[in-house]
């Protein structure tokens, strides 16, 4: 069955990059579900207004609480997955979260707008995720990477199940370098050892090149690291 | 004159994101230019192909280095910008680089896709970001949200300066809790504080709750803030 993901939004034409690539593909096969709700559709104001200034002042404008948990509580009437809020004061994303969230059969993603969401609709949230320490116009623009992320390690929706185990973050190491043809390319050949055609020597030497990277660009990544007796040896013959 | 952003990817449709909402209305003022150029375009192959197996094996396609070297020196004909690469190896993005990027005439993103790109292409990029710990299907829904965070600093984009002083992550902080209309909702009300038109209490009110909802959420980044005397005696009123 299909894992069904409904996005709350007030910008749903937002969602059409799902339309391409990868997770395009996943939805016309079947593998995802991806609905939206434009939560303005269900604003009582009479102006279809969604938004209102903020009780004690201040820049910008609060979206009201109103739209949002009636979105929430239709939506839930076809879809018990949890309630994710996008916003800056949660969790910050990772692999970790991509995976788990990957298992669920049904998830809601609310993208909030304005300055913030009415405090009062946080009482129908069970998880708020944030994209990063940086601000955004709006919750879409967070969205977009997270479903991406999650939808990706869904099983079906890559090729092979190889092709998530060696990318960077996964195993908690930054990506080797890789190469492909033609063999000379401005200049420049590529490392002899990868058309040598010995596999094991090969894998060391990406395993190598890995572990050089994370440590000279992600130290914090690096000291995570449980390294083997093989990594300690490679890391050494520098 | 406008900012000038040229994005460099293989699916230029799925930045008709930027069609809607603060950065739709920023195009349309004229404060951004946002081009889309297609690698595809540039590839060499008679079979219009951009990617190739791996030298030395794996899993997964990489891109080739000549679709995207030929088409960066295409587009800096008429962008003299920095080559910005969204890959997992660069520094993570943060408000810091949002802002530092807001500052720039011009733009060059590069979107890769696959398992990577080929090495040799690095040499014409100027800087990589990653957006976090998390592995995406391609560079463009990286792109989507730095491009978003960048663009919102320039300024005219947003209506006030205000409305970007007291978010998230602008001073360090978490946001304090947002209220708006009606009073009541699902019966509970408004903090009594901020319908007492007391300024510098609200003022007060909403620091505390900032320093204490980052502390709570965000101890990385409570521990790198410099507390004022005000911000101490907050906190011990707690």
């Amino acid at each position: 069955m299909a894992v069904r993901i409904d996005i709350l939004t007030l910008f749903p034409e937002m969602f059409d990059i799902f339309n391409y690539s990868i997770i395009g593909k996943a939805k016309e096969k079947g593998i995802v579900n991806i609905n939206t709700v434009n939560i303005r559709d269900y604003t009582l104001d009479k102006h279809r207004k969604v938004d209102d200034y903020p009780y004690g002042g201040g820049a910008g404008m609060v979206m009201a609480a109103q739209p949002i948990v009636d979105c929430i509580k239709k939506v839930k009437e076809n879809n018990d997955g949890k309630v994710i809020f996008l916003g800056p004061r949660g969790k910050t994303f990772n692999q970790e979260t991509a995976k788990e969230l990957s298992g669920e059969e049904k998830l809601i993603f609310l993208c909030g707008h304005y300055e913030g969401i009415d405090e009062r609709a946080y009482k129908y949230i069970d998880m708020e995720i944030s994209l990063g320490d940086f601000v955004l116009t709006g919750g879409e623009m967070a969205c977009v990477p997270v479903i991406d992320s999650v939808c990706r390690m869904i099983p079906g929706v890559l090729k092979t199940s190889e092709s998530y185990t060696e990318e960077s973050f996964y195993n908690g190491l930054l990506e080797y370098p890789q190469y492909t043809r033609p063999e000379y390319f401005d200049g420049e050949r590529v490392p002899e050892i990868l058309t040598s055609g010995h596999h094991e020597n090969i894998r060391k030497w990406r395993r190598l090149q890995s572990l050089k990277i994370t440590r000279d660009r992600r130290i914090d990544l690096f000291k995570k690291l449980n390294l083997s007796e093989e990594d300690k040896k490679l890391l050494k013959g520098i």
